[in-house]
């Protein structure tokens, strides 16, 4: 598709349904590079402050986003639960990557009129369908910064920020 | 207004552009309890694995929005430039609120139809107004959540992450 009937076919909408699922994704093409460029005893146990490792915090994103796309389509919440037993570098990452097919597949089950549905996330939390996504992604944003710190603290440059590809 | 009138006002759209500066004002309102949670000293000096103290970086987001959120409107971009010169808390704080303001008024002069806009941000960087938008927001909560390990480092509690009130 061209750039001028691309520009055409969504003009007068802030952000199309497409383009948050790209942005959300494009974020976690970063965080997935974050999470390689760990050596996974410092993904597993590097710690700053008393703060949790990095492989703890991916497990918060996989429990927040895996269920999270699930009760945001079909209105059933499981309770919240981040202890998923994921011990390596290479099982954080299958799990990364079974969960990127899961939230394309249910993406495309969200109806536009729905983005502005009130809900309550996990059963706890108030929202619509839009401002619990923004929160998934402001979330993982925020960890993966926090990341980039470690990575810095341990020598190691990070992924560069704007590289979502 | 009561929830469901609103509701039906903004029906059949992902994000609308009140929601957006709702979204990107919250995010800087928790920004703002951010900066003042350090001690001055440690908000200009602070520093972990040789990256900027957060002061610097809130130049940097400053430089980024002040410029940017004009350049948006006006389409006319000042050349780049984070050299503000804000030395003390007091200074960036002032800063950050009139930024505030700023980003308020001009808010309301983009068009709906304005947000798929291509542009050239900062007569380098490609994208639409809301893609440049988005990464402003993202840019801020990045460094944010870099700031929350230099707070926890020298043991002081950062602010809730989802207080945006």
């Amino acid at each position: 598709m061209s750039s001028e009937t691309n520009h055409k076919a969504i003009t007068k909408t802030v952000v199309t349904p497409a383009q948050l699922l790209d942005h959300w994704q494009g974020h976690r093409r970063l965080t997935r590079k974050t999470i390689e460029a760990f050596p996974e005893e410092k993904l597993l146990n590097h710690s700053i402050g008393g703060m949790r490792p990095f492989a703890i915090m991916i497990q918060e994103l996989l429990a927040i986003a895996g269920p999270g796309i699930e009760g945001l389509v079909t209105d059933k919440w499981q309770d919240y639960n981040e202890d998923l037993n994921l011990n390596s570098k290479k099982d954080l990452l299958k799990a990364w990557d079974t969960l990127t097919d899961k939230i394309n597949n249910y993406w495309s089950k969200i109806p536009l009129e729905d983005f502005q549905k009130e809900i309550l996330a996990f059963g706890l939390y108030e929202g619509t369908v839009q401002s619990t996504i923004l929160y998934f992604i402001d979330n993982e944003i925020h960890h993966r910064g926090q990341a980039y710190v470690y990575l810095r603290s341990l020598g190691i440059e990070p992924p560069m920020f704007w590289d979502k590809n």
